[in-house]
């Protein structure tokens, strides 16, 4: 009899939660993203009424938005850090569910999973070394290096790395509460709405909205490609949705680059290397249950 | 008996040999770094000259300045890509040595093999992740994941990423001849001297220098912590013997994480994480005996 596997992947609007027996999902559900309480409460219930029809989990796979202690030795493991999330700073995301489901507990960042995800089934099979990022309401990156995730000290966060302004948005103060014009601060769904007055997909497709954001993201590109060197980096989330950004995104980068090390200087010769995610929006769910596989 | 390991460390300056047996140097010498074919046949030349008296090596350990092909699969494997350093550029670093001295030889760059030196024997020991960044002639940064060094394809050249600009540097073109005003071209050695006409440490310790060089360096370390977020930043290099230059990058660091994820928003909060090295100008030779014992 296969193993039945619990996967949570707890975002900033919407937690999604799943049963897999034998790789096939035998339930799952959508739970929107309120208080901790409420919507822990509503994640544990659905694998309490799982486990009352298929038995016992096997284990549970946590891909969550961050920053999360990830230190197995902290007396805060398993915890939200200082998040811009109201209220959820200091909750505990392992011990409910350890507690009342009877299993173990696998917890990663929502990115960190689905780059995994990428690199076991996606876009990024075959990749030794493997960069997510996704681009919504926040902006996060994963890493995988040799089949593992790079957990280090606390974890990457490579939203908030600094950026050079574009000439024509020097003067937008950025959106970010802890760095103001950080690459969230200036790229995020919430960066795009605040200067443009609505989101990407409801700007004409030649708005200067993908010049100036594609100039961001292609200085994140280009910076993992210089400091991570990943053979492969999937851009996933709601703003990557659109192709005129994943392509102006890829054009910054290779501007930056400029054929150094290696790297092409057109964006065509990066157009193996920064692509959308094979797994679509699923790539944080199936994390999450890799996450349980190998627990 | 003991195996005899070679090691060899191509800088941008000087190439610096050494023979080890059981732990001990039993030989070593430093060659200029002038063309490749003159520069190269006298680092032939010790090591042959270190098997007539010793015996054959058991293997030899490369540790170079880069982008190097360090993709074993490539036709052009271990020869230097287009680099800034005249002549240079093609320069097969591995088979001339494996042919001539019979020996399995082992290349990985510069900044990687310190990376994974003071992981074993210095600032970064018992760290599951630490990067080694190198800041002098050239900068660029060596990054060890779980013992191993990342070269992902190509590898990581973080000396090239782009930086916000200081706003007392704004009119600084840069010295970098592929990206101007990346990184290296606004904080390196020669950039520093072609903007206040002297190294750093010809110049008085309260120069606006030290603030305008670690407001970049502080970026690339904040960017580290925030892509790979390694338990150590070691920062060796020439420049870096500057005192108050590692505490100015701390200070940088520090505000621009302003207390995100986990870090500390004080530059003392730092103290442990952005260190100088352990082995001092030593990490990339043991590197290269290190990467020699591994053969």
């Amino acid at each position: 009899m296969s193993a039945l596997l619990g996967a949570m992947e707890a975002g900033g609007t919407k937690i999604v939660c799943a049963a897999s027996k034998g790789g096939e999902i035998v339930a799952q559900t959508r739970i929107p993203t309120r208080g901790p309480d409420a919507t822990l409460a509503a994640a544990l219930a659905f694998f309490e009424a799982v486990i009352g029809e298929h038995g016992d989990l096997s284990a549970l796979g946590i891909a969550a938005f961050g920053p999360l202690d990830l230190r197995s030795t902290s007396p805060t493991f398993g915890r939200l850090l200082g998040t811009p999330k109201h209220g959820w700073a200091g909750t505990d995301l392992v011990a409910p569910f350890a507690r009342r489901l009877g299993c173990p507990v696998v917890i990663d960042t929502d990115v960190n999973a689905a780059a995994l995800a990428e690199t076991m089934h996606g876009a990024a099979r075959g990749c030794r070394t493997a960069v997510y990022v996704t681009v919504g309401t926040g902006i996060g990156g994963g890493v995988v290096v040799d089949g593992r995730t790079l957990r280090g000290s606390p974890h990457p966060e490579m939203g908030h790395i600094r950026v050079a302004r574009h000439e024509r948005d020097a003067a937008f103060p950025g959106v970010c509460p802890f760095h103001g014009d950080c690459l969230e601060g200036v790229a995020s769904g919430p960066a795009i709405v605040a200067r443009y007055g609505a989101p990407l997909d409801a700007l004409p497709s030649d708005h200067e909205a993908i010049a100036v954001v594609g100039h961001y993201l292609g200085q994140l590109a280009a910076n993992v490609l210089l400091m991570i060197s990943p053979e492969r980096i999937i851009l996933g989330g709601g703003v990557m949705s659109s192709e005129p950004l994943l392509r102006e995104t890829r054009t910054a980068a290779a501007r930056l680059l400029n054929g150094y090390g290696g790297y092409g200087a057109s964006a065509a010769s990066l157009e193996q290397t920064i692509v959308a995610p094979g797994l679509g929006e699923r790539s944080g769910i199936v994390g999450a249950l890799v996450l349980a596989e190998r627990a």
